[in-house]
């Protein structure tokens, strides 16, 4: 019986026009369809369809998750400040925390997410290697006080999120779990019928398998990422390494010094010399913990301070200012050059590769160098990737033209290792009886932004189109108005409900039949069954949402056919 | 295969000991048994078998929910200010609620209970008639900042609660969408195997039916109630009311003035007399709305103010203090008597009916009357029940002597009427084309407390002890601790996960037969499965935890009479 909910008596008002403040396809759409409703920036209620699909999702995830052994918990939303000021986040997270004070003045805050509170929960519980592996997930609302909370659900300041942990004794029970998390989610987001990628999140240096997120294209995405149209390569655009192709074999003339007046950028020296940008080498000088350090890239290119810092880390990166040049004679601003730089550590880009040849600062105001060679005139310390990727890199997996995409990520598997181990001094007794340092992964998926991803994938421009697994009904039965049409359509419900179908039945009075029509595109149940013209013959309509092919059947066989 | 959960890979440390703050056998219990873990005052993890009984409960009150019609939705935790301060609930919760400022400063509450929500959400959604009645329910973290959070998961500062509301055009619709809650909780209820007693909140002054509460009796119970031991009255102490019952017929002297020097309280007057203090007559003085009003009982009962206020409800009453007698002659403190009283309304409690006959102030100063007969010497102008209930009270039902029980509120089901509607301007439009103001019924079941009162009403001396819908597992299965026990048993559970039952099974190596037999008492799934000494003959033991009762029978027999 619960499986048939009748239009007449569902909390649903659709809606005509987009809302004012959406942007995204996926806002627009939720709201015109009722399935959400904006209570503040960045906090929604879920109406009753679209809690139905948010409980669909969630059924899915929970299926995946128990079947790779996952314990379901539910931990507090509410924390005490304490753990996360054990692990530094109660400072690092800044404004994007929600604080509370209760009424003793306690400090608490919204957990945005849970590694301190998990690493306590398994020291509390966990003493042996043999009560590890373990892997432990729950499905919770999460806090994040974001400061531009948009796009409906997709960005949300509180939301719902599938956040599971793994602990192991061992790297290789971590990869273990890593890996099965990996399957899981594959086959999570492909039950939910979501299209997406597999893209490294951080690039070789730390490991290319330490962290991967699941991106969903969509033109709402808030993330870039490099996608190649020939291979399966896909990556986080911070994440890409071009590989190190060394020049061998090439005759390049003796390094030559050039008077360059007033030349201290590339822009005036490749017009001052009539060249290509990208036949220049740019010096950039930054601090790594305290030590300058330059960086080569190509004059054309720019570099990417996330990229270098994420692959420097954990050592701080900042720009150099004008006191640190201070007292350095070996630095001349502006016309910086890796030959001669003897006191600096030099990280170039691997398209500095040895046997190329650059046009550089030669180390005096208003000089630079020609053919200065990589390999003769001077040695790269560090070959790190930091440049800023750009449509038509080459793919590093295939070499062919990359592709920048925008995307949506809805999941994100890591290897944290050790880290919230160490702050908590989380040991288990090992197998020779001394303790055992855990090591732990986490795995997040945005349950309520998967809802907003599949909006955004699946929608077109009548509406909402949800994939079977998780649309909030099976059919969509229009009663297209008549007494004996809505008699028919009430019946044909029951019957399909009673067979387990689940079914919304526009049995609404005194609505017309194009408002139903209009209204069950928006909605987006994936078939519609319409009484309407043959009724009296006992003849429906039968259409697939998708594709819009309809087809005329009798009763019984329309009936048989879903039910199939 | 999700059926099957194996002990030595589920997350569960169980403690022989009680952990020391706990006073509840609840709190006791589920802690010992691995099923909750405190993170902070009143803030609880529900771990792996916690979280299935919670969900359990939760899948119950879901169903019979759907059941009436609910629909389900998903309302923020977290919530803009303003509506609460419409409803004045902002200063009204005080210390109880807790209070955020997001990034700009603005104002945020965490939802103690959605009332405001709700009454805004149905507002935006429903504008005719034709869109009522509609039930509504979430099933949703709520927040209180309690003064003494206590008791485990019975008063937490975090908890799950449904609430529930209905909108109705009205009050035949509010009464009918009341009954269908109160039939759903009884429902509920019953599937949980929660012993429980439907009392009145409040009581017949405002209208019998229009609040109820479902109260589990138990020894940690907060809430005392009144319980008839020969019929099936049960009421909150405050809702108790005492049947007027006039004496007539009785031939009372007339009254007499006594010199009762130095006899402002009732102890000094009985004692001065020689009397009873059930003979003389009590007058407190009390302001309601800023006008004194005189309150008799009888002198040996306490007058509950909590009664008072409510039965007066929606008056302010206040003491009066020293100030208020200033020129007021006609009030000798210490003195007072209801006749003569002519300038101050006189509320009595129907224990002094007409006819009666008392020894009360005399209005003078060390002056007292005797025979002071009601409705003879002095009227009184309003009946209420006003005092304190006690052990032994006649039943206003049945007239038999009461029991005070000790309870846990479990649910309550409230015809709020148009207070919120009101607030919010919340309107519909009618079948005469007018608008018309809805009007409201909130219900509320604590979830997580629940789970609580299941434990504290089910638990004997060695455990826990669920009803079978709400337990973790359908079937403990204990390997006794030798290979060939170990295989047996986890081959019984593989059957039985088959045939759809839920199984827990005991396949930890190195733990005795006695640590595991203790802990399955202690978790308290219904059925307890032995394979022990009579493995290898396929011969294994069936327990029933709540009797006791054992049974030795083979294999296929056993599972044959659990799949049954």
């Amino acid at each position: 019986m619960a499986q048939v909910q009748r239009m007449s008596r569902l909390m649903i008002k659709t809606l005509r026009d987009d809302p004012a403040d959406a942007e995204t396809l996926s806002h627009k759409l939720l709201v015109r369809a009722g399935y959400v409703r904006r209570n503040a920036a960045g906090i929604w209620t879920w109406l009753p369809l679209g809690k139905k699909v948010l409980e669909n999702v969630t059924r899915v995830v929970r299926e995946e998750m128990d079947a790779i052994g996952g314990q379901e918990v539910l931990l507090p939303a509410l924390l005490p400040k304490e753990p996360y000021e054990a692990s530094g986040r109660w400072d690092e997270y800044g404004d994007l925390l929600f604080r509370v004070k209760d009424r003793k003045g306690g400090d608490y805050l919204l957990g945005p997410t849970h590694e301190e509170v998990f690493t306590q929960t398994v020291k509390d519980q966990c003493t042996s290697y043999k009560d590890l592996p373990v892997i432990l997930y729950q499905i919770q609302t999460k806090y994040r006080d974001e400061a531009r909370p948009r796009s409906g659900v997709l960005r949300g300041r509180e939301f719902q999120m599938k956040d599971a942990y793994s602990f192991d004794t061992s790297d290789e029970g971590l990869a273990e779990s890593y890996a099965l998390h990996r399957e899981a989610y594959q086959n999570i987001f492909r039950r939910l019928g979501l299209d997406f990628r597999i893209c490294s999140a951080v690039s070789g240096a730390m490991g290319g398998s330490a962290s991967e997120e699941f991106l969903a294209p969509a033109a709402a995405g808030e993330d870039t990422f490099v996608d190649c149209p020939e291979c399966d390569y896909a990556a986080n655009t911070e994440a890409v390494t071009f590989a190190l192709q060394p020049v061998e074999g090439q005759d390049h003339p003796a390094l030559e010094e050039l008077d360059t007046p007033d030349t201290p950028t590339i822009e005036t020296l490749a017009e001052h010399l009539g060249v290509p940008a990208s036949a220049t080498l740019k010096n950039l000088l930054v601090k790594v913990d305290g030590e300058i350090v330059a960086v080569g890239v190509p004059g054309d290119r720019e570099v990417d301070l996330g990229k270098l810092g994420e692959q420097l880390s954990p050592a701080v990166v900042e720009l150099v200012t004008a006191e640190d040049f201070e007292g350095r004679d070996d630095l001349v601003r502006g016309y910086v050059g890796p030959q001669g730089l003897e006191k600096v550590r030099y990280i170039a880009d691997p398209r500095v590769a040895p046997g190329t040849s650059w046009i550089t600062g030669a180390n005096k105001p208003d000089t630079h160098a020609k053919n200065v060679v990589c390999g003769r005139d001077f040695e790269v310390d560090d070959y790190v990737d930091v440049v800023v990727v750009e449509e038509g890199d080459p793919c590093p997996k295939c070499g062919a033209g990359v592709k920048l995409d925008r995307a949506i990520e809805i999941g994100h598997i890591f290897q944290l290792g050790r880290k919230y181990a160490d702050t908590f001094q989380l040991d288990v007794l090992g197998k020779e009886g001394k303790p055992v340092r855990v090591t732990m992964g986490s795995y997040g998926i945005g349950v309520s932004r998967a809802v907003a991803a599949l909006a955004e994938q699946s929608a077109d421009d009548k509406g909402l189109c949800w994939a079977p697994e998780v649309a909030p009904a099976d059919v969509h039965v229009v009663a297209a108005g008549k007494a004996a049409q809505t008699e028919l359509a009430l019946e044909v419900a029951e019957k399909l409900g009673a067979a387990g179908v689940r079914v919304l039945v526009d049995d609404r009075a005194g609505v017309s039949p194009g408002v139903k029509f209009t209204d069950a595109e928006l909605i987006g149940v994936p078939t519609v069954l319409v009484a309407g013209r043959r009724t009296a013959e006992g003849v429906v309509e039968l259409k697939d949402r998708r594709t819009g092919e309809r087809e005329e059947l009798p009763v019984a066989e329309a009936i048989a056919r879903i039910t199939a």
